[in-house]
């Protein structure tokens, strides 16, 4: 159980040593996205829309109003891809044909998308939602409306892989002799110090979680 | 010719306040963006692909190898949807239901995408993919089996849309009393010191483009 099964259409074929089905691999990238990019087809035409995104066990989990298109569709049984990527590095190679960037990317395939109806797991997906966001950060309870005007879809982690190239530099050998500097520039991102609401209460400092925040790797 | 055309596609429909169809700034949200994701539909299932973009005029580029089987579709006609966006910043609201983020997003569709086959324009683009990966890198000049080993495709910017939210804080009336922090927590990509590649010839330092590189915004 340690790896999705490689299916027709998540078999990586372009340089297929950086593809991995490892559950852990796959985990680890998808948690640490704030925003997926899913697709749909409209009338065979494809859609792309960036929207947060939560993993939870072996789900992952979108939503939005009860009247997005885009959540409708995937309710309706539209098929969808979601994926979700970072740039780690930019790669400086010594020729154009070198240059790269070391990247981490998951891309999930679904035909199933499932609505989330329940009131109380919904409640607690919210909760969740907030809670990967910003861990620590307390809210007021939800009110029942609120639970009510959004809409939370749900698709197994059946047909997975995660993609990875973090080898840097990787000249043709011929190359390396030349007089050219080559290496890569790490990326990453940071937070900035938080900036209060202009309406928080006098009295109220900005919490621990906020001051110390630090993105999840 | 300040701004896009509206048309069905990119009408934004949810919250259409934050929709912008502004030349300059869709050129600018797709200017910091160094990986785009692609969205095809084959045999009417979407497939969304992470891959590096480049906007230059009114086209964006993406290229791959020659045996690319989404380069293929997409010069056999395959109508795509292109998606960047950024998280700026976290909002941390007094209600889970108005925890955010505020973002930029670019939609691109297109129905006619087309490969760059002049072999002059596809070594001026493959040098403007490095320039815009990392400005003021030098590498050696391209190899003419490296060009024709690289396929470039290229989508006119027709039907495309931006969306912004950028308000940070946007609670009910209601909420602003109670005795919760609110507030954003800025993001941003921030690179780190380069690593030279361990093969660089002795003498040949650290260039000063890399070494005071900062992501573009």
């Amino acid at each position: 159980m340690s790896a999705y099964e490689v299916t027709e259409r998540t078999r990586i074929r372009r340089i297929p040593e950086r593809g991995t089905y490892d559950r852990e691999t796959v985990h680890k990238i998808l948690d640490e996205a704030i925003l997926c990019h899913v697709g749909v087809a409209i009338d065979g035409k494809p859609r792309v829309i960036p929207t947060a995104i939560l993993r939870v066990d072996e789900f992952v989990y979108i939503h939005g109003s009860a009247n997005s298109q885009l959540l409708k569709s995937l309710i309706g049984g539209a098929p969808a891809s979601i994926a979700v990527s970072f740039v780690d590095s930019l790669v400086a190679s010594r020729s154009g044909f070198n240059c790269a960037v070391d990247y981490r990317s998951v891309v999930i395939f679904s035909d199933a998308a499932e609505e989330v109806t329940d009131p109380a797991e919904k409640e607690r997906l919210l909760d969740a939602f907030v809670q990967h966001l910003i861990p620590g950060h307390k809210v007021r309870p939800p009110k029942r409306q609120e639970i009510g005007a959004t809409k939370i879809v749900r698709f197994p982690l059946l047909e997975v892989s995660a993609k990875i190239r973090d080898v840097g530099v990787n000249d043709f050998e011929e190359d390396y002799v030349l007089d050219l500097w080559a290496g890569r520039i790490p990326l990453r991102t940071v937070a900035g110090p938080p900036e209060s609401c202009s309406r928080v209460k006098s009295g109220i400092d900005i919490p621990a979680y906020a001051a110390n925040f630090e993105r999840r790797k």
